[in-house]
């Protein structure tokens, strides 16, 4: 079985993405919903993905937005569309985050979506400010509360940031990037999982610039007099193998353990053409997995076992 | 011959690290700066490096606080490093940047350190403000100036943030790294090089996470429609060898050309330490490249070609 850890329902209903606040949230069929999803549909039997686990649009998360029920209507149509396709799609929430609001009022929708519509993790982001990193660093205590409800839930997180305001930053060339890298950093500074030994993260994207600086990273670890990453941080960090084309693949199995990495391919998201090169689309990543010569034991642990060990609300 | 083209100055005597705007500026002899550089010289030699483009440290530029003459201080030191070892030093300038300062006031600077003391180069910092991302993009008119002295003193910029006041990145765990991939993404973003065809950068850190996610950043350059990044930014963009494994060195020469790649190890810098893994310096770059199976003209591209190409005014 293959299980993309990271899917987003990027083709939602435009009656869906364009609700204001304020105004009255539309009549959404199933209809609707059926047909928005054919595509990406089409793409995971193509590609032999058997489950996505399902969360809404990264970008348009609206967190550097004041506070609305955006992510109670974002997060029920993903919970609809996992209903419709229960096979197809597992589904994983968004937080109900702005700047300055404490984590802890977006609890309750977590708790919503875990304990009654069968959510099995959450999207977090480290920086709601979208780009002007605000936010304190997610070692800070004050995320505590979050990490409690996490652990007590039994549902990791993904590290996933959302729209960019601040014109240096690209959503999907730099911004997403670049916070899977702040985010490695400050678990690599901190003793989180010491606080919390049962709370996971997954760090999208490949791990950002982290697998390729790994020397780097386990220089610092050393400079800074941090135990090794493979005790202080590899437990509970995990991977996903965003990387969209094979160099890149063959140096994440390089560097990091297959106990550490879930499939994933971001899809339908950040790139969405064929590469000229191969003739293949980009963000087919299974095609750069299955020409690593892995054991059968570790492509198991990398499609299917490792996302239900981090996932275990997984059916 | 074997060029190192990040170097930084981070064994300056106390006495200049410790200068205040307000205080006089020390009397620091020939004979102190000599022995500062004693380490790095005797790890040059040990790697067989001949010449390190040299400049003053990087996280201590102190571009957040208020002007001052702090960037002369550093030049001028660097400078008198540079005529002490001329044969080991080519000295480049830090700019005399802050936060919402023009960047026209660093001009003058810019010109005394080419004009009259012989820099080959200089450091362009794309977020004086030290982690809150407050100046705009690189590709911005308002950096236009800069750009036209660079290109009228055939000079290029290695694009280096310095320290970061933000918590939520560290130096050089994650602020460096993602400035490197925020300016790559900027750059492609947009027409910079049509307008300053000659102008020059070095993006340090071997790319920050670019050449791990080059599909990315090749399907981006599709979806986007812009120009393929050969024509567009692989003329006027390099990359050093900051990697400090050899998994992330064969990545990066998998995938980006020998043309745009400089020798380059930010010694002494980022990461001092032994890899227990292979019982040499993380930063000793030079081992990583010579385990590849490169040809003889690349290899010297890489090792001197390219900087001279890059840094004419190399002698």
């Amino acid at each position: 079985m293959i299980i993309d850890c990271h899917g987003h329902y990027t083709t939602a209903p435009a009656a869906h993405s364009s609700w204001q606040p304020g105004s009255v949230y539309p009549n959404i069929s199933d209809d609707e919903l059926r047909e928005s999803v054919q595509g990406q549909l089409t793409l995971m039997r193509e590609r032999g993905v058997d489950l996505t686990l399902f969360s809404p649009r990264a970008s348009a998360m609206r967190h550097h937005l004041a506070p609305s029920s955006w992510s109670e209507h974002c997060n029920d149509l993903v919970h609809r569309v996992s209903r419709l396709y229960p096979r197809q799609f597992a589904p994983v929430c968004q937080l109900r985050q702005s700047p300055g609001v404490p984590i802890a009022d977006a609890i309750p929708e977590l708790r919503r979506c875990v304990e009654q519509l069968g959510f099995v993790g959450c999207n977090l982001n480290p920086d709601p400010s979208g780009g002007h990193w605000t936010a304190p660093p997610l070692t800070d205590r004050s995320w505590y509360p979050l990490y409690e409800a996490l652990c007590e839930l039994d549902v990791p997180a993904m590290v996933h940031v959302s729209a960019v305001t601040n014109p240096n930053f690209h959503a999907t060339g730099s911004h997403y990037l670049n916070a899977d890298t702040a985010a490695f950093m400050q678990l690599l500074q901190a003793d989180l999982f010491r606080d919390f030994p049962a709370l996971r993260f997954v760090i999208p994207h490949g791990g950002g610039a982290v697998p390729y600086h790994w020397g780097r990273f386990r220089g610092l670890t050393d400079m800074l007099g941090r135990p090794p990453l493979s005790e202080s941080l590899m437990h509970n960090v995990f991977f996903d193998t965003c990387v969209y084309h094979q160099p890149g693949i063959d140096l994440l199995f390089a560097v990091i353990s297959p106990d550490n990495l879930l499939f994933g391919s971001e899809m339908l998201g950040a790139v969405r053409g064929l590469d000229p090169q191969t003739g293949h689309h980009f963000d087919d990543t299974r095609r750069y997995i299955d020409a690593l010569p892995l054991s059968e034991a570790d492509r198991a642990k990398v499609y299917e076992h490792n996302a239900r060990r981090v996932y275990p609300r997984l059916p």
